[in-house]
């Protein structure tokens, strides 16, 4: 059985995130989500509001990843480039959408407000993209290619990305275990490792933190997409686990 | 007058970021950081524990800024691989630390435990790096060229960037002023891209936000090396915003 794996990529654009102004929510948000529903989220990348630096960024994800998630930076003042950099990067026209427009007018007539240019340009959008909708402000994203442009904001953001999520191609889902050593990481890391090795079709994470009592003490994660690997890379580690504490007891 | 411009990218490395097992919360501290001490964070990138992937990031991170800021993945267990990583970047040997070692000897004595193989992958320091100590848990993170590699656990990491910060070039300080526009982005975007234009040395970036009334407002945010450059863009869009709240209130 040949299980497809379904990846991606998130762009996140904007100064405001790299002069620590803002405090990004979307990275974790899109994680989430993408573990949700199969989709293996295997970069992020932030960069400023400039050109150069989001042009590239979009070519080098495209590339690489079966989607890429951008967020910030479409909104209607001169630091809002993103529209522009998609479309460089695709080397397509910049142009004002027609369906687009008649959501800005048709949200203007409710809450007021002229559709001036700075309005008009969350309105361009690259030729050839499909809008993505904005059921809390409005103004669209867009998906073109392999690449979906989002807003900054989280509400909108998570608005578009529910847009979204039912037309992507998702994988089989990576099903995951939990596991509480109750033990020291660094008194558990070599058995680990060994255990691992001999389940290569899963993925082990080690993960220490201070329990309830200020204690060292270590989550372990086990990740497969396959139930029965799961299961027994679970158990193995069990097992390890009750023969490393009953030696530390011991000793 | 020039003034050097010093920057710097965070990669942020681990399966559990990427996953949204965790939430990063060292992105927006190093953020606040470089800021307060006066260096550009230019780019952030999160990458898996994966080697390709992180090695050709430190590789990629190191060539374009002045300095490399990497999180995460210096541990005691099988997925703890950044130290090889970096040393494979830089073409170095990973060696057992002479130092690395006597502090981890020093803090199992107080602690208990034994320096046993998993322990000792975290004395595994690449050849020419300097230790970076670390105040919280003993485990040191290490400095090589141009890369810092500190924990993920952000009271460490924290602990880190202090060992780290006096030593590091910084450039002068982008000062900001935020400025409250009591107007919707939409309405003051088309005149603030004038007064962008006409401040070239200047940052000026739009936030917008619903305020207490639950009114759509925006944040303009200027910021400029310059004092007097970022005092008459600041002028400028004090003026700007009187004209256009005039010109709302009399349409």
């Amino acid at each position: 059985m040949t299980v497809e794996i379904v990846t991606a990529a998130v762009l996140v654009i904007g100064d405001e995130i790299l002069s620590g102004r803002t405090k990004d929510k979307n990275i974790g948000y899109i994680a989430d989500y993408c573990t949700a529903i199969g989709v293996d989220l295997k970069e992020v990348r932030v960069v400023s509001d400039d050109e150069a630096a989001i042009v590239d960024a979009v070519n080098a994800l495209r590339a690489k990843y079966t989607y890429v998630f951008t967020t910030g930076g479409i909104g209607p003042t001169h630091d809002d480039i993103t529209a522009d950099c998609v479309a460089k990067a695709f080397g397509v026209p910049l142009d004002f959408h027609p369906e687009a427009i008649a959501i800005m007018k048709e949200r203007l007539a409710k809450s007021g407000g002229e559709l001036n240019e700075a309005r008009m340009r969350m309105t361009r959008i690259p030729r050839g993209a499909a809008l993505v909708a904005n059921k809390v402000s409005g103004a669209p994203g867009f998906w073109i290619g392999n690449v979906i442009t989002m807003a900054g904001i989280p509400a909108v953001m998570q608005a578009m990305l529910d847009e979204v999520a039912p037309k992507l191609k998702t994988g089989a889902k990576l099903m995951s275990e939990s596991i509480r050593a109750d033990a020291k990481e660094g008194d558990v890391g070599t058995e680990l490792g060994v255990v691992a090795k001999e389940h290569p079709d899963t993925i082990i994470g080690s993960y220490p933190f201070l329990d309830e009592t200020m204690a060292p003490n270590t989550n372990i994660v086990v990740r497969s997409r396959d139930a029965e690997k799961l299961a027994a890379a679970k158990a193995a580690i069990e097992a390890m686990l009750v023969k490393v504490r009953a030696q530390l007891g011991a000793a």
